[in-house]
């Protein structure tokens, strides 16, 4: 094991990525946020598969620890947080794409037809769109804050 | 719920994926089969990041379950299993391709840069030397056995 490699159980980047996501309720809170327009722990409870509260905060936690996901207070509400995702959040995009199209074509998932074509499309196109649409959110939110990432 | 999703919490594609798949070792051991060229219960156990025997057992039980992975007996070992894996789990090289480059990228994975080269430059052409390879040894192995899938 070398010292770049100290957290992890070896040097597989599949294996590096399944550690820290290897769990279907986070890659799921990774979809609400990038797709379903979710900002808040409300809007996570919302969700159709119905997501136990214990579950939500420690997923929320995990992936906070792993910089996929940042908060802030909400200036209406100082009670509650305000979700989104990093740059490395938004670069889950592509496996979330793929995972649709085997789940609606091998499952019985519904199939995401506009996305796929737009992904199918043009990957980076739809990528660039992605990132410029959720640092926008953030900037529009918090103007004159500078991007975190 | 509509009668086609009966078996799944909602019809998102990306949740009916992660329901058969949201677990880490699965996709690594879809991983060794991919691209380890592991066949045996001994293959999965050498893997580096040193998988459980009862998890192995279960895990390839339910991928069996879920038409991801095939077995047969061994002709040469009468106790034992040959493990491969179907289409099915065949089509999920482009979530594993996809999790490796955001597994180097952002954590401490080594980067494939062949494979994802590979990839990149024609995923179809990817695909399809993959299926073709998988098809290939389980006829090579099993002559005269008409494709299962």
């Amino acid at each position: 094991m070398t010292e770049t490699h100290r957290n992890h159980r070896s040097s597989c980047p599949i294996n590096a990525a399944l550690e820290v996501l290897g769990d279907r309720w986070s890659l799921l809170i990774v979809r609400d946020l990038m797709f379903a327009g979710a900002r808040t722990y409300k809007d996570f409870q919302s969700s159709e598969e119905g997501i136990a509260t214990n579950i939500l905060a420690s997923r929320l936690r995990t992936l906070q620890a792993s910089g996929i996901v940042t908060s802030r207070r909400d200036p209406e509400d100082g009670r509650s947080q305000i979700y989104r995702l990093t740059t490395k959040g938004v670069d889950l995009a592509p496996v979330l794409m793929e995972l649709s199209r085997w789940g609606s074509r091998f499952e019985d998932g519904e199939p995401r037809h506009g996305l796929l074509r737009a992904w199918d499309a043009d990957p980076q196109a739809f990528l660039t769109r992605l990132r410029g649409a959720m640092l926008e959110t953030e900037a529009s939110q918090t103007p004159g804050r500078p991007r975190d990432n």
